[in-house]
């Protein structure tokens, strides 16, 4: 069960994802990787923050890291950043 | 002159940036903090990444921080995301 606590971010709303973060957090989970590509890492840090700040005060940063991803697609390879940003409490 | 080696990331396209930082490396400056807020947070992670992977090769990430900022506007206050990705060499 050790990917239950990973959320990636994709197309829906902010608040969607920070519900998920603040929700696995009251189910005494203790660490959780949220993970985004492209232009939703913007939208990761926004969740992560407003959990922080809104709803875990005492969740804090274990790990920010940024990467590149190599994407295979129809049209050939693409690369696209990525981050992953772990919280605990 | 402490605040030479900053990096703000605005509406430019990502390669300005990325030779804004390779710039800087080149004339000896060992560690450049790249700052942006809100979208712009997708396109500092793209220029970190672009700058390691296919100029300088041997820069690391010293430190990733992401934070919270109060905008004070015509319209009140209203928060937006940041991250500061610093990299040395």
């Amino acid at each position: 069960m050790a990917e239950e606590n990973v959320i990636f971010v994709g197309k829906k709303p902010t608040m969607n994802y920070v519900l998920a973060v603040v929700t696995q957090f009251n189910n005494n989970v203790d660490k959780i990787i949220i993970k985004a590509r492209g232009k939703a890492i913007s939208k990761a840090v926004d969740i992560a923050e407003i959990t922080r700040h809104k709803f875990i005060q005492d969740a804090k940063y274990a790990e920010i890291r940024i990467d590149t991803e190599t994407l295979h697609g129809e049209r050939g390879e693409s690369n696209v950043s990525s981050i992953e940003i772990t919280l605990t409490r």
